[in-house]
């Protein structure tokens, strides 16, 4: 009997979801979105729809497993359409946080901690920096980062490295502020220097080597790469 | 003699033109430029074409006073049919600023210390928020603001006051960080609290007057704002 529930709990751990896509009210890229859907497809993730961002996917015939936010922007036959579907719904109704933010609460409570975020820009400025405060946030409790069509943005406190296309863009920024950054692999290296919002900015480096290396000694870098769809 | 030369100096003084208008190569709303080109007929300003900007500009017939930027963007028949109009083109290549930085260096350098900038953001990410760095970097040097189809972003470090419309949307971010901000006329007043980036985001409020007042003890604010096409 104690093994049979070991091996319960064995299964349900094995197919605990961990991965999230938090489509957010922004811009919602339809191509990007499919790239990603069929580059997932088989693998264990939920989708979060952040309220009004449940119209697009409504439209694209896409069922999200989770529909949150104060429901203030999503329509009333898409919403009725998704409850009769067995989409879950929760109402969340407060003003401290954003949808994104009730999103992301909401993924980390149920153990979903790799986040992917799309929708997070495109549409009000106020909304897209706002996001990025959040993504501020959160990344030291969950791994998390935003796509749009073409850019990956996460950020690191400590170091990162990743396969590369030489002659492609990388920028990155101080969030907002890295001290001790060095990088390899750029065409303007960082030797041991700082970036800081409103006194230097690191955007416009370009790849040249295969292989990028970033790492700072103190601060917070927000890291805008470009994804080539492998996600 | 000298009364003539005094004339001379008056006469130049009362046409020096310190206002502009700075176009950037991101989402250029053709309404709103045309909006902003009818309200500010007859008045002078200049309008500054940031490089690849240019090439939305010579579509809609709009002819700047000057183009500057490293012109890696600007498409050669655009070029050479401003050159051919008496545009003045400044090429600037280096690589410490990108090209919304050598227009307003540029602007200052001419004296103009008003400036309006458009196209500051939609297209690439990294490049909007680059460029709110760039704000940040000259708010104190000049009168800077950024302006979109919807919004008059602005930054400030004492105090501000407006007219509004009630039930309209206001938000504010520290930028990194402000400290001891009241708020007056808005839903969620702020009474000497602090907003900061990664910690608390000021976003989503409203007017409930249609007068707004914000002022800061210590750090940075961004005021997002609706212009209601009044500039």
């Amino acid at each position: 009997m104690q093994q049979l529930c070991c091996l319960k709990v064995k299964k349900l751990k094995r197919h605990k979801i961990n991965r999230c896509l938090i489509v957010c009210d922004g811009y919602i890229g339809k191509r990007l979105l499919n790239i990603y859907l069929k580059k997932n497809e088989g693998s264990s993730f939920a989708i979060i729809s952040a309220d009004g961002a449940s119209n697009v996917l409504h439209l694209l015939n896409i069922k999200p497993r989770y529909i949150i936010g104060d429901l203030d922007s999503i329509f009333p036959d898409v919403l009725s359409s998704f409850i009769n579907s067995g989409v879950s719904i929760k109402r969340i109704i407060e003003q401290e946080h954003n949808d994104l933010e009730k999103c992301i609460m909401f993924s980390i409570s149920k153990g979903m901690n790799d986040i992917t975020v799309i929708g997070y820009g495109g549409n009000r400025i106020d909304h897209t920096i706002n996001n990025f405060s959040i993504l501020k946030k959160y990344y030291k409790k969950c791994s998390i980062r935003f796509i749009d069509d073409e850019f990956e943005v996460f950020m690191i406190n400590k170091k990162t490295e990743f396969d590369y296309k030489r002659g492609e863009i990388i920028s990155i920024m101080g969030f907002p502020k890295a001290d001790g950054i060095v990088t390899e692999g750029l065409q303007y290296p960082l030797k041991n220097e700082s970036l800081e919002i409103g006194k230097r900015e690191g955007a416009l480096n370009r790849a040249i080597s295969d292989k990028i290396k970033i790492s700072l000694k103190k601060g917070e870098l927000l890291i805008f790469k470009k994804h080539f769809n492998t996600f």
